[in-house]
């Protein structure tokens, strides 16, 4: 029963850097243990893998306490640009990829990426604005098939 | 082993529009695909089936940066106000239902409908305070054991 | 097969006390219930076990209309810590632990508490830095290892 984990199906709703790098991570460890690991991105997530956004992920600055920022700076101009360009610094020391590049990395490691159907249409995004490395815009019943036997996992 | 997924247990832990609609959409997807599904309401996320709040689940303009809102125009009065609106209105024109309606309309597909005890008591919420299709305000274990033999996916 | 659930284990990645609370409720339902339950603090979460944070953990007051301010007030000086103290005395009435109290509860009933060494890596975090009930700083596969068998929550 506890043997091993098949295979992970994660879900990426959120459209921030700290929203979307835990996803990505659990895919890349995944994947690094021999593991199935898919990858869909819905809501605000799709931006991880939009041609046009993928590379402007900010860090939520304001509604997140973790950053130890008075409340009312996390919403000064500019300062989630200074604290988004600080993090992304010290993970290019840590050699952490960029989100794009991550994104690349884990497609190549052979993980599976598809789009939700339902946040696609909301937000007018068809398959063209999207990365070559997503494979199909999907609908729910079409995740859990390809879910079943395995963790999901929403983030 | 991965023959298909029986259940979802499906929590819903936030009171933004972002944060309700990914739990209803993915309960409404396992009903269509014959899956038991059962909803569990926690935290900011009984607002969703708070009869004086369901109607007024707002996008949150502020710590979202999937919103590509510069941060301080997002905490400008009546902007939450205005891009819930402008969402509301896509969302009309794709048939995806407003949050009170959709609830209902799960709820008819036979899925269960459960709120958060620790959360109702800390927000001082009784049963009456709840839609009538909410079948009882449960704790933590009996949840564990309504989800026995399926998947639980927080959101 | 949907006998009992035997094992969950729960990851913590929000630093805010609504995105710490549920996973610690959930802990602490799962030991009550007799199951084996594994904590994993990564991300911002990880302040709900440093020794120099863990006391001092607010509310998100932007970013969360789950919480009915309006936007613009819940940035002001001062409202994110009146909210948590509110939140914090109505925990006390209600028997709620404070967030240290708490992990230090669940870790005497035998939870497991571990840190993601991703996540220490990139905020600069040593065993030192984190309290004594955190038995180790873990990869993503010794994750995945350890949650075999079981269900994965992400909070």
């Amino acid at each position: 029963m506890s043997a091993k984990i098949e295979k992970v199906s994660i879900i990426i709703s959120k459209g921030s850097l700290e929203g979307v790098y835990p996803g990505l991570i659990m895919a890349n460890g995944a994947r690094a243990e021999g593991m199935e690991a898919n990858l869909f991105f819905t809501f605000f997530g799709l931006d991880a893998v939009h041609k046009a956004r993928h590379e402007h992920i900010k860090l939520a600055t304001v509604g997140n306490p973790g950053l130890h920022l008075a409340t009312w700076a996390g919403g000064l101009p500019g300062v989630s640009s200074v604290m988004t360009h600080y993090l992304n610094n010290k993970m290019e020391q840590l050699d952490i990829p960029s989100i794009p590049e991550f994104v690349e990395m884990i497609a190549d490691t052979g993980a599976g990426l598809y789009a939700c159907k339902a946040s696609a249409d909301l937000f007018g995004i068809t398959k063209a604005d999207l990365i070559d490395q997503v494979k199909d815009i999907i609908t729910v019943g079409e995740f859990y098939d390809m879910a079943a036997g395995g963790e999901i996992i929403f983030t």
